[in-house]
């Protein structure tokens, strides 16, 4: 990786507070930052923020996952995932991890740049392929979304007499909760591999329950 | 609450990691115990252990819950649940739960002489009926544990790319993990409000898993 340090043009494709978590750190380190949203966000980057409809027409009512196959081929291609957002980074990016995967990368200077953005945060810097990151992501992050949207379901909170491990599940419902229906949707829609995760996740609780159940019964034979 | 400390002579049935862990701070405040249990724990405590068997032959295969309505009627009763174990208390008691209920207390000085035992090393006192506890506890322990053995069945570890939030349940399943099934099928058994929790659970999960199906179906009627 390169040592030179040079002040990059970031564009966003979307700008809510995920965007704004990230664009916030890029800016104090002294990259250019410009924006394009279906909502109005100008009040956040001044003349740099454009409206998505004004740019984008065709997408206007629809907001299309990008695929690799609809990249220009003379454009580069990094592909990452912060594994943090505004919760979990709130004090800082030191030590989180942050996956990338050098899909198609010809300028080696400006592909650096970018990554030391993160690393100049004190991530944890994680180069794997995408294929990999799907299976894994489907075993945690997907997992742990959707063991925070049953909790909420569920209607759990802190009582006076929690464990320590409940206190932790609270606050994995609370962090989930923040996150919105349309990331959740995302992390099942656009993962191949998060269908099983959720199977197995039933089978998992039949299982648990299960359980339970035998020892019931042999209690019930024995009284 | 009295102020007198004294020596207490304190017996334990049933001497397994849970009591273990209690008996070590209770010797170090200079309490007396004695302990009676199935398995051989003599090493423990030398000649102040006694067998299971030689002393309550008539439970020797089968060990019952005690229930209010056998404790003798001149005994004193106080019920405790210590809101925590070997594993969230390894680094000592300070803020964490002890919930009691004084079901029928005569010697005022006794009972608070043993539960000075908690406030001594700083746990947070919680007067809270029986009836109470099970409630909130179906809700909060019960919850937990079923969550950790979810997580234990689909064999959860941790990842090159893990979140905060799915570390925390990865310590959730390790921390269920360590305890018995036997005490996961007690929090079951004995607590009549954990049956709906359990309904509770299965329910939100299908109401998850029917919010993503909902929109697979949206999705594709688009394309």
């Amino acid at each position: 990786m390169g040592s030179t340090t040079r002040r990059l043009n970031i564009g966003f494709i979307g700008f809510g507070s995920f965007a704004q978590f990230l664009a916030k750190t890029m800016m104090k380190q002294g990259h250019l930052i410009r924006a394009t949203s279906r909502s109005d966000y100008s009040a956040h980057l001044g003349p740099h923020f454009f409206r998505y409809e004004q740019h984008l027409p065709e997408h206007s009512n629809h907001c299309k996952l990008l695929s690799v196959t609809e990249v220009p081929e003379d454009s580069d291609l990094l592909c990452t995932h912060p594994m943090f957002g505004p919760e979990s980074g709130k004090e800082g990016w030191k030590n989180l991890n942050f996956m990338y995967d050098r899909v198609r990368v010809r300028d080696e200077d400006l592909c650096s740049s970018f990554l030391r953005i993160f690393e100049t945060e004190g991530c944890k810097m994680i180069e794997m392929s995408c294929e990999e990151h799907d299976k894994l992501a489907a075993q945690s992050q997907f997992v742990t979304h959707t063991i925070g949207r049953i909790l909420s379901e569920m209607q759990i909170t802190n009582t006076p007499i929690d464990t320590k491990g409940f206190e932790k599940l609270v606050q994995v419902k609370e962090s989930t909760a923040n996150d919105s229906l349309d990331l959740y949707i995302g992390l099942f829609i656009h993962n191949r591999f998060a269908e099983q995760q959720m199977k197995n996740l039933e089978g998992a609780l039949q299982r648990v329950k299960g359980s339970l159940e035998a020892k019931m019964e042999e209690e019930d034979g024995r009284e």
